[in-house]
């Protein structure tokens, strides 16, 4: 079934070891068990809703922290935990993009 | 940028710790790593290409060892390289889903 999530969130966790930037230098860790409580929370985490998803490096270091929401493909940065519950109530619950966080 | 990969391949590669299915039970660290060393001696991985990436749990355990191709959204499992193969070279290159590996 090709809809088994509606949406499907994954943040990069991936911590480099070479001193180069990294998207858990950003607190992506914390933000990442931050969303998952949220989603969880407000009843919109699990089959044919929304999941939060641990992932590897994106290849977009520079950029980070980054989450990457499918089938949408749309890519997101934040700096805490309010960009997160924007992204959480505007994108996956109302379905409205979070333009200012995109990149 | 909405397709900044063509592809965006996301293996499980949680272990489970409390004896439960999961999809390292069935090699999928090392599958992960032949498929992402596969896509690039082919040439697809990267920027605007296939992206092979980590990922924790995706709750499909039972039906494991899984794979997700983003944006299409087609869920896989696979035995061994040879599925592997099929998938990178159907999929990835030809842009046609392996039937007979969806989940």
């Amino acid at each position: 079934m090709s809809d088994y999530y509606k949406h499907h969130v994954f943040f990069c966790l991936n911590r480099r070891e070479d001193g180069g930037a990294c998207c858990c230098d950003h607190g992506a860790e914390e933000m990442f068990e931050y969303a998952k409580k949220r989603a969880k929370t407000l009843g919109v985490h699990g089959k044919q809703k929304s999941r939060i998803n641990r992932a590897g490096c994106f290849d977009r270091c520079s950029e980070g922290p980054v989450i990457v929401v499918y089938p949408e493909a749309v890519w997101y940065t934040y700096v805490d935990s309010e960009d997160i519950d924007e992204i959480i109530e505007s994108h996956l619950i109302n379905g409205q993009v979070v333009e200012r966080l995109k990149i």
